[in-house]
């Protein structure tokens, strides 16, 4: 019998991409599951598959009292919510990546007033230094310090606002004795994903059949795609194993570019466009990043269960699937750029 | 006439120590001021000189619904609340210090909701790295980057929190044009500040005659202990003059050692202590402190109007005439560490 069964867990941004993959393993462990969401870009259609054994409250957590209500007889909490979005949206509203400052330390405030014994932060590969991610050098946590100088640089706002979660998290872990965690999340994708994001917005493209064929950048950057099953285990698990506010990374260890990811994506629809056009004027971030998961299988004895080409088969499926072909022709571009 | 006369303008933290001397000089310039105040440190009594000309909130900026109140119909901010105390408070309650990222960014984007024109936020030397205070250095505020692995390296919980309220700032001004300032205050002191900070707290402990006197470390660390007076006239100069989120020192040049500020104290009393116990177990921070006032010169015209002697004497005059001498020698160890 799983430890989960009868824990009263709240999960926040649960109807997102990411979170509503946790609430299905977090249910199928026995969880007694709750979900806070604004709805801004989660949808409760991601939870349909679990909506019956699950409770749902919508509001706005950088609200003090909806964060009071949605943490009232809470056990355990994973806090994923957050403003977010790809690097066009993250270069271009730093205001917006900001309000996570607000909504993690209010979050967390109200978890410590209503007795949450644990807490695990949804962090992101973010919080690594730039510089680093010019070569191919994996990223260790321990790359990320507060004790020394240069140890703390983070890749824009939303890095740093990420950073700030997890160095509050570690504040709250000190003073209040809260057991903590914080899972360090690289590219995750998935289905439920939108199209803001790297994966999807390159399966839009495809399955639209926009020729020429658009890639940010050289789509020789690489980025270490992480099926989203693979992430929400790891989330689990450092909230079972970690309680001292350790971060931990969720991400593979392979340099994948985006190159390679689009011919994955051209061969699965057995479509291929007559002409690529490398659009080396819009944001792209660094250059390489991939994960070093030592700590990861040590403490969580985690390692990624599913291949880039079975994570791409599967959430192509489910695009195909869920997306009308002629919408996704005639509304490309909203897709790919709202949020 | 005063460009202040009308203007509608907020102070947070407003009934506080630095904030009701802003407030007062606002209210002589002509300014139509509100003030938002928990009272958590703040008193009603500190505005008592001004307060049938001024309107005051009382709540919780952390909570939204709250700072839309308080922003509502407003021209400019000049954001004062903090959760904040000396260094043995925020050594120890940094969860405490961790909120106020919660609060810089709800205030800010209540602001902007609300229209705000412009915000001035009371930032905090605390915002420099820590390595460079160990010998005499000034700071400048170049030595703050985000641009450059190690130009964020804060002093503590407090420090990275005050250092991403001018990042969340900066931002705001970048998406939503604001024009925003910070003021990066030095060690304050001054009438109605608490016996927390180690000024009023010397003026405690020498007014109660603790005998051993106690001072926190060697005495030799250094601090530029700033009027009040000049810290508030700096904020108003960086609302006047700045606008795309330049932050300026506030701070005198002078390294003032905590021994120097004690006898200064033990000559205006006329009373010196038989034997003074220099506690060398207690933290005491960076060792040496004091500011660039370059920038503050050249975009202000700022510079420090009050000496220490002045200071001290005007610190101490209020301190005498507003507490008892046997309620302090009662309860120096509470007033001392409470916050």
């Amino acid at each position: 019998m799983s430890g989960w069964s009868g824990e009263r867990v709240l999960v926040t941004g649960g109807a997102s991409f990411i979170g509503s993959h946790l609430v299905e393993d977090l249910v199928a462990e026995g969880a007694d599951v709750r979900v806070a969401d604004d709805l801004s870009s989660g949808e409760p259609e991601n939870l349909a598959a679990v909506d019956d054994e699950i409770e749902i409250v919508e509001g706005n957590l950088k609200r003090m009292s909806f964060a009071e209500t949605a943490t009232e007889n809470i056990d355990t909490v994973f806090h994923l919510a957050a403003d977010h979005g790809g690097r066009g949206y993250i270069s271009n509203y730093p205001a917006n990546c900001a309000t996570n400052m607000a909504l993690d330390n209010v979050v967390y405030e109200a978890a410590a007033q209503n007795g949450v014994e644990r807490i695990t932060f949804a962090s992101s590969a973010c919080t690594y230094p730039t510089d680093i991610q010019q070569e191919k050098q994996r990223l260790s946590e321990d790359m990320v310090s507060f004790d020394e100088r240069g140890g703390a640089y983070a890749d824009e706002v939303y890095g740093w606002a990420k950073l700030m979660g997890e160095r509050s998290l570690r504040a709250y872990h000190e003073q209040y004795d809260i057991d903590a965690s914080m899972v360090r999340i690289f590219t995750a994708y998935g289905p439920r994903e939108n199209e803001t994001h790297a994966i999807v917005a390159l399966m839009a493209k495809a399955y639209a059949e926009q020729d020429p064929y658009q890639i940010w950048g050289d789509g020789e950057q690489t980025r270490n795609f992480t099926y989203v099953k693979d992430i929400t285990r790891a989330l689990r698990l450092a909230s079972e194993n970690i309680t001292d506010a350790t971060p931990v990374n969720a991400g593979i260890r392979d340099y994948i570019t985006i190159n390679e990811v689009a011919d994955a994506i051209f061969d699965r629809l057995d479509w291929h466009p007559d002409e690529i056009n490398h659009m080396t004027d819009k944001p792209v971030g660094v250059r390489h990043r991939a994960a070093d998961t030592t700590r990861a299988e040590e403490l969580l004895g985690w390692e990624p269960q599913y291949s880039l080409e079975e994570g791409i088969e599967a959430t192509l499926d489910w695009y195909v699937e869920n997306r009308n072909k002629e919408y996704v022709q005639e509304n490309l571009e909203t897709l790919l750029h709202e949020r």
